[in-house]
């Protein structure tokens, strides 16, 4: 049987404890679970730093073998196409996610047609975080410690 | 590696073109998928006959070998422990059915530490369907065929 | 050109302002709007009797000569093709009411090809107010004539 | 100054963990809340027992002076006018609850001009919880204490 | 009888197969349909330039003699006004248009009185479709000439 | 008994009829409303300038005595434990506010342990105006006094 792969995109500025909860729980259901960490080195407008951030979400699955971080400047469907994996996995944390996400779903099977996306959704402890509003926090100096799998 | 079952539960009252193209999906990413028509012979409340609906699932997925169909009438979480299934599998039409598979989804984590669901979004073409709407269509005998996978 | 035919179909048990609202402002746009009151005989469940509310909604748009009142007992999509009527009004209260009648639309032009549904947003004032609130507060003696376009 | 007395209404078939969440947080706002259990005796469609149920509400509050409990079978907005409540207490979980209690209180303002509902947003780890998913998990035999602030 | 004229506003940046579908919908209703671009010169942040825009639109339509394209910059309210024209036409994909929408929808009648916004809902095949889509898969080299009614 | 004391928290540009309804209501509960404008200097970006807002405001609860106003630069929760306010007072206008606020209130539970927020809806007759409408209003010429609680 082929093995079965799956990238989970997302910009990631920061992962936080939800994408690691979503990460873990897909990597039971996968053969490998590729991070795919959208960056455009033209927009230069991330908070936290891309390889930096990249070196942490490593350090988090350090003893998962399934599970590895990639960057990647393209469209998320080529990026899987490239990559041979057939499966996007995303996180729903809401209503608001969920109508988002399912136009972008639909998309990506009209541009690519054999990729199919997985939603999980987000556990209840981590659903009210998003990086966003983790960058807001640590802009104003609050600690956004208990919100992130690694030191920040 | 241990084989990847899934159930796909629900009453299936009647099975509908949504419900194969979520199953069809779905048999790509597990060894195994379990169509669990949920159903309590006490309630008697059925449109369409238990029995009758089973054959025709089976029908439609003759060609599948790793499709079956079971009636169970238990909670869901002890139907799939029972079976050694590790994973639900449920369409997401709209928020409507985000808010209630939520809800749901968190209980059956609850009652069954391993229950993971994974959802897949319905196709846009079938997500208007829905069994309640074909009983009501089909009892003022309007035709129903279009959103059925099989003849009744 | 042909005159622009219109069903707005409900339960309207009762008719409320909201509804009220609705035909008002759609009777601007088409040349007749008929307000059909879908109601199974068999089903005996309203709580405000079907003849005296199509009385009452007769007299609320007596002076309208666009508007009349039907009682139909078939789906809604055949009602409208016997009647030769292009077009269906509903109105949007909210986002269940949006996710159902998306779901709804969508089934009637399956059904029969020309139905378009035209779609307006109740005005805020009444978009609190349904039915089955309405029934409640009845029932408990409650004073609903602020709802209710007639006195009952 | 007047004390500051809040309704928090509802079935309670069963009284859930999420429930006493809401309560407990209410409880530091207001000087006096009252659950108010709504019950119609002529329904007879509860799962779990009234008086029953009012006892285990009254164990879990016994050291709260200010909460109690009372059985009430009328209109919430006439059952907090005729206690002299100018608040009612309701918890959000999710979009489906907003748009129905959106509704219910904005019909509470026309009945009674001066009652106003105070919305706390539920706790994530009790969202899940509904009363009607413990029924359903209670009738099949499943485990729902973890659900409850008492044993049943 | 006064014509029925209604625009269809939007910064159409592209417009899209689900534009042309609620316009062509829209336009049996409507003796003229105005699609409205609005356009701010100030602000030049288009991706896709304005006049070739217009062209591209003109020649979708070139066989509806009842549909045209202009440009406003200016208030939608106030453009309706200056054309005379008393309806908005709009499309509605999922919640999260629902909920702008009524909020536009509300304050264009506070506005201009008359101004009344009819909804369609955009039929499933296109829901997904959104010009910011678009942009970002164009942006990076994808193929959009499924979403749209001509080529670019 | 300790005074209880709550911030309404915004950035008010400008501030509109509707947060007057909020503040108004919000006052009969609590003994002290703090109207707290989140304003970063550095961003410059506001479209009503920042202390002229603060003085409008002013005029329109100097007949109200538990209601001020001040600028802040710090998080939210930072600024309630600064002042002493155990709660954060929000309206909530729909489902898309509804998910945003739900985030929100479950992180400033984090920060800051005993911060409780307090939500009310917003009066329909005020729901559909937000400060970002009012502001492309206001940019296009549009009268906007309706919506605003003092002259502009």
């Amino acid at each position: 049987m082929t093995p079965k792969k799956a990238i989970f995109p997302g910009s990631f500025d920061p992962f936080t404890r939800g994408h690691e909860d979503i990460v873990r729980r897909a990597s039971k259901l996968f053969d490998e679970v590729i991070i795919g960490l959208g960056h455009n080195t033209k927009k230069h407008n991330r908070y936290f730093e891309v390889n930096g951030m990249v070196e942490k979400i490593q350090t988090v699955f350090k003893d998962e073998p399934k599970v590895s971080v990639q960057i990647y400047n393209e469209l998320t469907a080529g990026f899987a196409q490239r990559l041979g994996a057939d499966y996007l996995i995303r996180g729903l944390r809401n209503t608001t996610d969920f109508e988002y996400e399912n136009s972008i779903s639909q998309v990506n099977r009209y541009l690519f047609k054999d990729l199919e996306t997985i939603f999980l959704i987000t556990s209840p402890e981590y659903a009210a975080i998003s990086s966003s509003i983790i960058r807001e926090v640590h802009k104003y100096g609050g600690d956004v410690s208990e919100f992130l799998p690694f030191e920040i």
